[in-house]
């Protein structure tokens, strides 16, 4: 391996340049499963990625700039919310596809949530691609209002909603390290969808 | 200052090695606050509080022995769940310490977080203290029982419900980076409440 510089690079999609960074973005995730945040370097990544070190630091400049990289390429693969016909269905999907991103190991997305603790840029890149898709995930309150399942004269708060039906998930997994529970996805769900239904997404609820 | 060990040390309460100890721990939860956990140091720490290295080194080992000590620290205070004398104003109020506790900044309680990610030994404490306070919190569901708030005949999953009532705030505050929203304490509270009236920490609700 050597540092010079790549010649000029094709940039046409599926072309050199997409290659060269779903090689490296790969190594970035593997290096971060494996490693963690602290072992992530520059000359770890381009060495298993099989690229040109030049090349990593002109195109990611830092380890900043990979994370934040392999973060935005997580929001753009084509994810799809789940849709099984009722919000409880739908929610325990969600949560279950959640469940198991964080508890297989080594886990890519609790090696993101650590590496944002300590890079702003990563941090900024994590809330950007949560937030898009919490949004997604709004059709699911949509859907379940269009089905009669939740009071439709008092707007629910989508947002807040799905925040309550996942975050027990986040909050036992990655926070208070417990074991995995087979029966949280369906109950953390479960939970939501009651509260949903009582009003406690709604301004109006009390 | 020298790296010559301490005389025998007086181990009274209250006494030198108290003193000590008070001294090393404020310098830890200062130097975390200020520079996190990759700013933490023995040095640091043995500058700031004033203390030998040597003493630092010989009780503590490392960092990892620092947090582990710091976090057990936090376990030793005399605190109390809240008693307002209603389930909802209970978690209300559990939910405004906590959110406090993540908002501030310097955040002692974030920075902790993060070193919880890179320190096995500081994870495992961390998770023995929110064991405990959730422990400690059961009260307020057994208190809410007794005042018939909650379903009597179908016992209630405090934990659970305790989770549920609390991870919004973790969730919306440390993983998300959210903006500090004043009203979210008390609607994450009420829909706990609401989910719980309706058996969702229930093993027999629906």
């Amino acid at each position: 391996m050597t540092d010079t510089p790549d010649a000029t690079p094709d940039r046409r999609p599926g072309g050199r340049t997409a290659r060269v960074r779903a090689q490296v973005l790969d190594a970035v995730r593997a290096e971060l499963a494996e490693h963690g945040h602290e072992g992530l370097t520059m000359e770890g990544v381009a060495t298993r990625a099989g690229v040109h070190r030049a090349t990593v630091y002109r195109r990611w400049r830092d380890v900043g700039g990979l994370l934040v990289d392999v973060i935005d390429a997580a929001g753009e693969i084509d994810w799809q919310p789940p849709d099984t016909g009722s919000l409880r269905g739908d929610l325990t999907a969600l949560n279950q596809e959640i469940q198991q991103s964080l508890v297989e190991r080594p886990s890519f997305a609790v090696a993101l949530m650590a590496a944002s603790f300590h890079s702003a840029p990563a941090a900024r890149a994590q809330t950007r691609l949560w937030t898009d898709r919490y949004a997604q995930c709004e059709v699911l309150v949509e859907r379940a209002v269009e089905r009669g399942e939740l009071p439709a004269g008092r707007p629910t708060d989508a947002r807040s909603l799905l925040i309550a039906a996942t975050a027990p998930l986040y909050h036992e997994l990655v926070l208070l390290r417990a074991e995995r529970d087979p029966r949280l996805p369906e109950r953390a769900a479960r939970a939501a969808v009651l509260a949903a239904a009582a009003g406690a997404f709604s301004d109006a609820g009390s």
